[in-house]
């Protein structure tokens, strides 16, 4: 019996997620789609997908068994809550909230339900180069991991992209992903400003060395750069006692021609994550099948807004900014589930 | 509306691909099946589906749109021939037929049907990597292509492999590759046969070298490795006028440790292929959907047949054995479709 | 006519100098040796060669053209002034001085002579694979320089091995090269110490994070591991505006096997720079032919120190500690000069 | 004491060979010139050297140890046996001989006079690249060595280059290295050539495919293109019966920026093998200087003319043509002896 799925917000994203749920994947159908804006949503539904003129109806109707939620970040709080309360599986796209306190009350009501029923939208998890690394670093082949080294290079960003978010938007996906290699907690944030690129104006802040430190001591020291403009490059080598392990050259085509010995590079993000996309719904549509969720959890989404706030401090003060994390509820205990490939 | 499939044949294969088309796969279900062991096709059958007692049954069912061919190679002319009768797509695991003779008439009557109806089962140009190699082969940036070098090595061979293989099921895929990357036909082929290798005792005619002359005149030098113990490993690199183009080593965490720099190596062709083998399904249900077939032709298995027969030949006979083809029927003048990725 | 070298200090290092400027190297020859321990001297003395009781008779030699110091740090300073005051080209191996205020000294001395004597014996800059991302860096290629990421990793150390050695006796080459590498000075600098490695006994504050700010504003931060166990593997990589760009592999059999497809890893210093060395005195030998020295510089001696002890303090503070220099006197404005390869 | 040489023949090459022994390496002196054009020699001649009238004159003179010889090819046998006459170790450039005939007549007199004198110059031995993957080849790493892929690439080709030079000029290095790296002799040979490169005009036959027949049974095939433009590429890869060995990249820096990511090609055999012809000499030195020669041997230089003829008819008749080897005197059996690096 295939999985039916209602989504929340058909913008962009929620676009592309109906795409991969009715064109790329099984065991799914999608029933039901919400948006703030009737007839976007209209558009946007699949053939026999009926249209909710609210989020809370569309989560509560008895011909949706699972939500996808991409509407507006300071709307996710309410859909979230609607969703454990109604005892539904929902995968809820970066980020999870716009605040502290509002991750805090959805950790706290998931735990009070005593099942994960939340899947948040960090994708990097999913990706084939990534899992192989963690496994890497699970076995004993390189000792205990002391550093991490997470490079981040964007071609370019939009003209709305500012200062603040290298560290609000950038940054997450490097912070949840050196958790979860590491199998470790942040306990703390350092940001520096290297010498300016000129590419693009120059009023950017960019590039930014953030250093994450984390709960076992080690420290990840994270390369963000954001108008590299030859492409998207994403790179990360975990230190370990008596081994180093990376991230592999992207598989590309090697030519040697009059420049060189040379593979592409990935234009961007879509390019390089597109199959952990698509792993991650995979995943998420098993899960949400059973009546629950694995892979990256509230706690994560809760982790990661509590690590851009610090971020954001310790840009300003220039000084180390510890988090203060609540302490974990029993259900985030346990090492992240991945449900079977 | 789902693309309704029958399956023919539920041996190994036949189950791997009900699984994938099941499991994997969106577009489709499977609504029939059959096999020479009627108990092996109930159990195969997945929920809903109806056992047949022939093939023909099957075909010709009004409740199957499109067929899946894993049954015995001596087996598929019939069927074939049944598919095209009935109008009805047919996807068709290698060997496409076991002569000549049948492989002609086949692509005779399929010509004479006016439309493509099968894809055979090469599922090499459906990976990411030789689509790669293929758009810079395409491409102007390594001039007409002169030579290719084509390495095939297996870990181990089942016990049952005899020295015939390596040209009889091992070849057809670095030809059938070499002639769609080169765009080009074989019209000769030579064998030579290297120092033999003693590993598994030295009876085995491994390694093998092949000689691979093309209609244009490029020549494909192949080396296969039957029993080279360290893992599956596949190369392919492509010599133009004026560069050079090479598949990359596959994705694999760099781990620098006692051993060296390293990456890991794939061990055998279900997991050096198994994207491939989804994307070959994911373009066979597209067309199929739309009542034809794109990716490798019958004409295609007509040509891998052809070449492992003058393969055997010039083992044989030390010498330059030429292939003699019948003329290209009009329905396989154009290039190779390829189904939108 | 060939150039007439006095060695000072004929201990391990000495010894290694003396067998390359008598067995590898052309136009020199050894005329003078010199050791506090004088039958040391005589054994390391080559065919010829005069042993002299005093360094300062051995500087003054009408025999004697240029020197080459391979005493203990704290005897290095009487020996350069004493070299200066006699006119003559020296090669002086790491560390020039043991303290700011003697390097000041020597600076000065130096400077008030008016031309360029000293060599310090920092062979990384006449490594190939360090020249060669130097001229990327210098070229339009990748735009100006922002960061750069040098990572030092030393398979083990010996027992007498301290705390305080990475940041005096290891950082320092990453230090020397991250200044020529960026044409840049260092102002201040920031330690931070990960998780510690239990390799050894865990007694070691090891691995080490350090933090370079550079004039320009550029970044670098130096991953100093000492007893990684694998090998010595020495990493660099400049990103700038538009481009990245690293030192690559060493050169090595690709070996495929069981283990992998890998390449071997260096065992020490000795093995990797092995050639820089040789280049190193080669340059040194052109320079003080004609009188004067190129290469690493006494005011490269000096930044040296002045960073080791900031290092020292950062350690100590967990603060960012600026380094103080001395107006730099004109001899020493021009770029590093690089004698012909 | 250093090793007084004469060199015989000023041209080019010649004076390269001066420039290395004078400037570049240690222990050695000209002391002697001589070339068919006396003025050249004068001005060949460094400081010191005495230009001799004949050929022969230099070889006798007391005031030569040992002998270079950069004549024209046919002028080599007369000198090679003078020098034997001598008993003077003596470096001889390729081609060792211009015939059959006078190569077994140099491999004769040598193996009469009972010692080895003669070094032919087979740069590729001592490439750094090439010992290291026959250090592999030759431990227990990757089993018995099968086949080897060797390829051999130049970006460009001088206008009097003809059809036959492929297998008479460049041919020869491939083929040496070869019988070296698998400790093996060509017993036949077989030329194919794949459709032609349109670069230049595509009035020289290029590509060109060798196989090399080897006593073991081993096959080794070749690759030659003389106008690939896009600069010098060697390649190299065994194939054992457990594993494979390749050489590697070249080391240069790793370059990300709009064209990928990239490592710059050597441009041609000067930039690609500079070091190697360096250490030839040095090895060279030693030797002559305990009055023989070690490295390629007349033997190897018989060979490689063996090699050449052969290939020559086989290109002419398009079969297998063997070689027919004189028996190998008694000194050139034990393995080829590598001096201390």
């Amino acid at each position: 019996m295939a999985l039916k799925v209602g989504v929340i917000g058909t913008g962009m994203i929620g676009q592309d997620h109906i795409r991969r749920l009715t064109k790329v994947l099984s065991g799914v159908e999608i029933t039901a789609v919400n948006d703030i804006d009737v007839e976007r949503a209209k558009e946007a539904a699949p053939y026999g997908a009926e249209v909710f003129e609210t989020p809370k109806a569309l989560i509560e109707s008895d011909n949706v068994d699972a939500i996808v939620i991409c509407s507006w970040g300071p709307a996710h709080e309410e859909q979230l809550l609607d969703c454990i309360a109604a005892g539904k599986p929902v995968f809820c796209e970066k980020p999870m909230t716009t605040s502290e306190e509002a991750a805090i009350r959805i950790v706290e009501a998931e735990a009070a339900y005593g099942k994960r029923l939340i899947q948040v939208g960090f994708m990097r998890r999913f990706d084939a180069d990534y899992r192989r690394l963690k496994a890497v670093v699970d076995s004993a082949m390189i000792g205990a991991p002391l550093m991490y080294h997470s490079v981040h290079r964007n071609a370019s960003v939009p003209s709305h992209y500012t200062s603040d978010m290298p560290l609000n938007d950038t940054l997450v996906h490097d912070a949840d992903i050196s958790r979860w290699l590491l199998s470790d907690e942040i306990v703390g944030v350092e940001v520096r400003y290297p010498r300016r690129s000129t590419v693009g104006g120059g009023e950017l802040k960019n590039p930014v060395i953030v250093l994450l430190h984390m709960e076992s001591g080690a420290i990840v020291d994270v390369e963000i750069s954001v108008a590299i403009t030859y492409g998207y490059d994403i790179r990360g080598e975990v230190s370990g006692e008596t081994g180093v392990a990376s991230l592999p050259n992207r598989p590309a085509t090697v030519v040697s021609d009059v420049n060189g010995i040379r593979q592409a590079m990935p234009e961007d993000w879509r390019e390089r994550f597109i199959e952990a996309y698509d792993q991650e719904f995979r995943e998420w549509i098993i899960a949400a099948g059973e009546g629950t969720a694995t892979g990256p959890s509230a706690w994560d989404g809760y982790a990661s807004t509590l690590t851009a706030d610090a971020a954001l401090r310790a840009a300003e003060s220039g000084q180390y900014e510890p988090l203060k994390m609540i302490k974990k509820p029993a259900l985030y205990l346990e090492a992240p589930a991945v449900a079977a490939e």
